[in-house]
C-alpha cells in the first residue's frame, strides 16, 4: 500500500467549493434513467434482498453476453462493484509479484495505482497527440517485454476523448496473438461515442477469448452511485477471479443488479440515446467556446465527455499543468484537471470535462480564456 | 491468488437443491425491515445517485460513530462493501509480506484466506469447546509471535454461537497493550444476541482507539444484498484504508448508505427487535429437537443463529464431520456446514443455522437424528 496516495484528480476535487465552476467532473450529471427508478420503486417489496450468487445474477450474466459486442457466454461473466472493482480483481488474479503491466500514457491513474497493489510494475506506453492520442500498436508492442503480463487499453478514452482505431487494434491483437501477455479492454465510456460504434480489441476475430473486457452500467447509464460494473474473462481466469470477487465484496449489490438487468433489457435505451445527444451538444458549446475565447487547440472528442487542451504553450508564465490548474482554481474558480494527473506525457495539458451544465461550461472556458490571456 | 478455493461453505450449498431443509445458512431470511424498503422508494427519486465520497456521506459515518458502543470520531470510520471488503481493507493495510496474522480456530473461513490474500500467513489460535468456545485471553497471547501483525476476534461468533466474556477481553487487551499487534473485532453479530449486549475488546478503557472493529447492516438489518458495512481504525491507517478502500471499489453503494442512515436512526429498531426474539424462539426449538430427536450435545448459543453440535462420537460410523455432511445431504436432504470448514479444531463438530424456519428447522434436526442413529 506505500506509495498509493490521493490521485490528483481527488485532490483537485477537494479544494473546489461550491461556487466553483467543475470542469473537473469525472461522472455525469444526468439523473438515472426514470425508467430505472420507476422498476426499483415498483419491485422492491418483491425481491430477494440476500446475497446474490457471488459473480451476480444468472438473468443478468446472461444480458450481458447477449448484448455483447463480442463472442462471449455467460459464465465468463462476473458483476462487480462497478469498473473499478472489476479491474482491481482482473490484475489480483493475472500479476505476480514484479510482473510490467503497460497502461496508456497519458491515462486515467487508477491503472497504474492498481498495478502495483496487486504487487506488480505499471509501465506507461506512448499515446501520442500527434496521431490524437489514439492508439498505435507499434508503441504498445516496442514496450513488451519478458516480465510483461498485461496490457490495458481504455476507448473511449479518459482523459483525451479519443476512440482507438480499428487497424491498430487488429495489428495490437495480432502482434499479442503468440504471446502470453493479457488485454485488459477497460470499455466504460463506449455508449458515450459520437461516431461510428468504438472498435474494440474484443471484437477482433478469435480474440475476444482471450481478452479481459471491463464495463460498467455507471457512465452508460448514469448509475456510478449504483456500484455495478462486469468483467469477461478469458476461461482460465474465471475460477480465480470469482475467487477473489467472493472474498472481496461477496457480490455487487442486488438492488443494482436488479436494474442493471431492467437497464439491459432496454427500458433506457431511449434516454441513454438522449443523454449523448446532449453530450454531443455540449463537446459542440465546449469547442466553440475553445475557439471564442482561447487560443488553445483542443482535440476533437470522439467518445467519453472530456476535452483535452494542450496548454504547453503558456507554461513559461503560468508555470506546468498542475500549477495552472491549482491558479485557474483560485484565481477563476474553475476546477480542471492538470494533464499530469495522467501520467508524465499528460504535462502540458489540461482535461476539462463537459459533463458540466452549458452555463457552467460556456462561463468556466470564458475565465480560461481570460486567465490564460492575463 | 494461489490455494484460494471455494470454501466448504460454499461448496455445501452449491450441492443442495430447493428440496433440501437448508441448515447451512449463512444469512437471515427475513425481509430487509418495512421502514427501510419504504424509505428507499419515498426517496428514491430525490437522491443523488451519483458518486458518494469515498469514505461514505457525513451523515452515516456521524451516526456510526453517536451509536457505538465504544468511543469513536467519524474521521476514523469508513463505510465500506459488507463487512468482506472492510476487513480485507484493514488487513492490506496492516499486513506485510509475510506477517503473522492470529485467527480463529474454529472461526470464520474467509479469515485465513483474506489474510493470505493480503500476503500473509494466517496462524490458528485455540477457541476450546470446554470454555464454550469463548476467547481464552492466554490461548491468543501464548500464539502471538514477534511476526504477528494482528489478532482476529469474533463475537458473537460464528460458527459457535459463543459471545466472548469481557473480563478475557479486557485481560486480552491488557496483555496487547504493549504490542503492535492490531486488534480487528468483528462484530457483525453484535446486534443478535440472546443475553445481555455483547462485550467488546474495543470498548475496553483507552483500547478503542487501537484496534479495528468492523460491523455491517447485514445480520442486524436483514440487509446482506444491499453490501453496506463499515469499520472504525486506528488514526494511523485512516489514509491508506481510504486509498485502498477509493482504488478497489471507490465507494458503497449509495442507495445503500442512505438506507443505512435511516436504520441508524432508528427507523427499524422495533422490526429488528422482533426479529431476535423470533431467532431466540428458533434457537430454543432448534435446541429442544436436538434433545428430543438426538443424542447430541449442542452448546447453548448466545449470539448469532448458529447451534454448533458436537458429533465426533459418531466419528467411527460415519466418518468426518464433512463426510457426515455429505451423506446427511445425500440421504436425508439436509444441508449443514462440516465444523473441519472452519479450521482443524471445527473437526468433530457440525453448524446447524437457525436462520431457518421452525419447520425446517424441526425436521431437519429430526432427520439428523435419525441418520445419526441409523
Amino acid at each position: 500500500m506505500q506509495g498509493i496516495e490521493k490521485t490528483l484528480i481527488r485532490r483537485m476535487n477537494d479544494l473546489a467549493d461550491p461556487s466553483c465552476l467543475d470542469l473537473g467532473l469525472g461522472e455525469l450529471r444526468f439523473l438515472t434513467p426514470r425508467a430505472i427508478l420507476d422498476h426499483v420503486k415498483e419491485n422492491l417489496d418483491g425481491w430477494k434482498l440476500g446475497y446474490t450468487p457471488n459473480e451476480g445474477y444468472a438473468e443478468l450474466r446472461r444480458l450481458i453476453a447477449e448484448k455483447s459486442h463480442f463472442p462471449v457466454t455467460p459464465d465468463r461473466i462476473c458483476v462487480t462493484v462497478g469498473a473499478q472493482e472489476a479491474i482491481l480483481a482482473v490484475l489480483m488474479v493475472t500479476v505476480d509479484r514484479g510482473d510490467e503491466v503497460l497502461v496508456p500514457d497519458p491515462g486515467f491513474p487508477a491503472y497504474a495505482s492498481l498495478v502495483r497493489l496487486a504487487g506488480g510494475e505499471p509501465r506507461g506506453y506512448p499515446l501520442r497527440p500527434e496521431a490524437g492520442f489514439r492508439l498505435q500498436a507499434d508503441d504498445v508492442l516496442a514496450a513488451v517485454t519478458a516480465r510483461t503480463k498485461a496490457v490495458v487499453l481504455n476507448s473511449p478514452n479518459n482523459p483525451t476523448g479519443a476512440v482507438y482505431g480499428e487497424s491498430e487494434l487488429r495489428a495490437l491483437a495480432d502482434g499479442l496473438r503468440d504471446a502470453s501477455v493479457l488485454t485488459i479492454s477497460d470499455e466504460v465510456y463506449r455508449e458515450i461515442s459520437f461516431g461510428a460504434p468504438p472498435a474494440s480489441i474484443a471484437s477482433v476475430a478469435d480474440f475476444g477469448g482471450r481478452c479481459a473486457v471491463i464495463d460498467s452500467f455507471s457512465k452508460s447509464f448514469c448509475m456510478t452511485g449504483w456500484r455495478i460494473g462486469w468483467c469477461a474473462v478469458p476461461a482460465e481466469l474465471v475460477k480465480p477471479l470469482a475467487s477473489f470477487h467472493q472474498l472481496s465484496v461477496t457480490c455487487a449489490p442486488a438492488i443494482s443488479q436488479r436494474a442493471a438487468i431492467h437497464a439491459l433489457k432496454g427500458a433506457a435505451d431511449e434516454e441513454r440515446r438522449r443523454n449523448v445527444e446532449t453530450l454531443r451538444v455540449r463537446r459542440d458549446l465546449a469547442l466553440k467556446c475553445l475557439k471564442e475565447h482561447t487560443d488553445l487547440e483542443p482535440l476533437l472528442p470522439e467518445g467519453a465527455f472530456y476535452v483535452f487542451v494542450n496548454v504547453a504553450a503558456k507554461r513559461v508564465p503560468h508555470g506546468g499543468s498542475l500549477e495552472i490548474a491549482l491558479n485557474l482554481l483560485a484565481k477563476e474558480k474553475v476546477v480542471t484537471i492538470p494533464g499530469i494527473a495522467f501520467g508524465e506525457r499528460g504535462e502540458g495539458w489540461l482535461r476539462l470535462s463537459f459533463a458540466a451544465e452549458p452555463e457552467a461550461i460556456e462561463e468556466g472556458i470564458k475565465r480560461i480564456g481570460r486567465f490564460l490571456a492575463g
